[in-house]
């Protein structure tokens, strides 16, 4: 049998579709960020990236570094096994007591990766429950489907932030049933936010427990970085809090949060959580130093909101199509998968701007966006620069200059 | 709906049945590396570690240490991203290089962990063969297990290492259909290992795919520290072959490397490696670190396999009941859940030494054991310590001499 030509033809298929993925080769630098080095067939080319979900350039922060620095170190590069079996290292008990004050609740659980976190919190928690019905917002995160899925539970899916489609779901599953509602507080292609509060409402008159993704809020928003749902004043009635520590806090890692009974739950039962190594110790603490210095300092959000709407605000008046919303996300609408591989090469190349084209299977097939992530450290210099090469890139490939209605992108 | 009481009730069944993990407050130390600090009750307590994986002591090395400081420094904590969104990093790329060379394969694809990367690799490659058929061995790992699980393909287990009931498997499967058999090269809680090369030749005979799991092996076997395959000389004929950053390699992360194809039809299709934050660059140069050096150094690997010989020989000759195998495994068998837990509390709270029990699920019930791994930092006067410490608690709490018969622990 020929099993090679199987992946051939897979990997042709995506070539025929326009979605195969080149990696850029980038070598970030933590003196100059957000600027990189490129490289590129041989050359290393300094770029400015304009789409990193290092928010608010903690990786790069000096306090951070330093603990990573400090903990290596000192305990060494690696774990040395899972949690239970020798892996279970000092820096990642002070993390989880740590998450879990920033939430307030009453334990936390690390993981090495978001991804993961979703995967075995949300597949634990629905499986320990009888006959559970889970109910997810359409435009969940593949690692919440993948969660909901590997718990093999009913899942009903409700409209995007829609809370009466939310509604009669709930009603008509009845109150004898046991619900999970699995939702983001930021969905992060088109940066809109959940109506918390109006769903823990309904989870609290329905009898449901609450699952909430603030991966792409947590640092970011709140009095103390803890995400919307802290923001909104709603925290407490969220059950679970599911968050990374690779974004907002710049290092690596994910986390749940929420009623002890519930985090031992997922501790004791979650094969992918049980059966895997440790997040090393000095990943751990710098992840911790994140979470420290962004509880204890509003600076960076107050910073990182005022660049995100300067670069909204130039980029609507040079005519490009901002996607609305109330986040720091800044989605710009091209809504063709070529041309947005195009438009994205085109600023790499010629403005040596870095912005990744976000084609299907990321976003739905029409509504192909450039997504645009200012920092703190992006300054006016820079969004000026960057308005400048998106008018060029617009105006040379003839790109669109208003964004299709946002219910087409939510088919 | 009282959610709570189906979590407390799911913890309570844990207890009752002895299942209960607690996990102990290490602290590890460089320096003094396989010493560490155990946080109990307010103290700090000076104690021995007899179950890393850090195999070779690889996460305290100088080098490794070194590299992950450096690139911590100059790149920062952080990947800023998935691999395609502004996470890909300019030490990832050396690192999967690095990793195909040891491998003699064409292509290698990193992970954040060994875990994620036989869940993305097994179930991304038996997917896109059409109508696989997956052979898998009755011992394989938790991870192996879930990566055939979510292909949503047909599944035939075989008994553990036995070949001829592979061959019938194979025969029976005919050579129309796409085949792939997935095996360890290392049992990591017998330390047996398997036929590798009677099971390529199957595979070549049968017309099947190979996928072999050495996570136990990388670093510590094979004249360059590539596995057990290396050291058999079949690496070769083994299609695809999936390893840990984070045992031999003292790391964190996991990696498959096998022909450019089926790597980049992983890379492209896996939904578990596509949307997550790729690992920071100073995990990856610590790893490419730590790979180099093993590549260049057999010096670990020979100390090490001295040190795992004179800890069998001292134990066998005390009387302890080590269960037999060729590797650098060496597990004591104890037969009881708490037994089991009794004599590592003893261990550790009478002796300093930190042993941590092997209850079902990670093991058959009735195989509970003790499962000690020397490193070449354990010397003589640790192993006469270790053998003196188990003497006393084989005593005290009358423990068996004799190791059952294995066959019964792969029930
Ligand atoms: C909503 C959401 N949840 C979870 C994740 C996974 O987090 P991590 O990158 O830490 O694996 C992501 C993206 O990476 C995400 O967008
Ligand atoms: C056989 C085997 N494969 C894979 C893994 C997972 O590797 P990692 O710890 O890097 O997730 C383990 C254990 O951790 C294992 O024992």
């Amino acid at each position: 049998m020929q099993y090679r030509q199987f992946f051939d033809d897979a990997l042709t298929r995506l070539r025929d579709e326009r979605r195969y993925r080149v990696f850029a080769d980038l070598e970030r630098d933590a003196e100059r960020f957000p600027r990189a080095t490129w490289h590129h067939g041989g050359d290393e080319i300094d770029v400015m990236v304009w789409c990193s979900n290092d928010y608010l350039g903690m990786g790069r922060h000096p306090v951070v570094i330093a603990a990573m620095r400090t903990a290596a170190q000192r305990y060494g590069a690696g774990a040395g096994g899972t949690r239970n079996i020798s892996g279970n290292s000092h820096p990642v008990v002070a993390l989880e007591a740590e998450l879990a004050d920033l939430h307030g609740k009453s334990a936390a659980l690390a993981f090495t990766s978001g991804w993961i976190s979703n995967l075995a919190g949300i597949s634990t928690i629905a499986s320990l429950l009888p006959d559970a019905l889970i109910l997810s917002d359409a435009w969940n995160h593949n690692s919440m489907i993948e969660g909901i899925r590997r718990s093999g539970c009913e899942k009903q899916v409700f409209r995007h932030n829609d809370v009466d489609h939310l509604e009669d779901l709930l009603r008509d599953a009845g109150s004898d049933r046991a619900k999970l509602i699995v939702f983001e507080s930021l969905y992060s292609m088109d940066g809109d936010m959940a109506p918390i509060g109006r769903i823990t409402e309904l989870a609290r008159r329905y009898g449901a427990m609450t699952y909430c993704d603030e991966v792409h809020a947590v640092g970011l928003y709140g009095p103390r970085g803890a995400g919307i749902a802290e923001r909104d004043g709603v925290m407490g009635e969220v059950d679970v809090l599911e968050g990374t520590l690779a974004k907002g806090f710049g290092t690596l890692g994910g986390y749940i949060a929420g009623d002890a009974a519930v985090i031992d739950a997922v501790r004791s039962y979650a094969p992918s959580f049980i059966f895997t190594t440790a997040l090393p110790p000095a990943v751990a603490a710098a992840a911790t130093a994140a979470v420290r210095h962004l509880k204890a300092s509003g600076e960076e959000r107050a910073r990182h909101q005022a660049r995100v709407s300067d670069t909204k605000l130039a980029l609507l008046r040079a005519g490009i199509p901002v996607m609305e919303n109330r986040s720091h996300i800044v989605p710009v609408f091209v809504g063709d998968a070529e041309l947005c591989k195009a438009a994205s090469d085109r600023l790499l190349e010629k403005h040596r701007i870095y912005i990744q084209p976000i084609n299907y299977p990321t976003v739905a097939r029409g509504t192909e966006r450039l997504r645009i992530t200012p920092t703190p450290f992006h300054g006016r210099a820079e969004i000026a620069a960057l308005t400048e090469a998106l008018s060029e890139v617009w105006q040379a490939l003839d790109l669109p200059t208003t964004a299709h209605d946002r219910a087409i992108a939510a088919e």
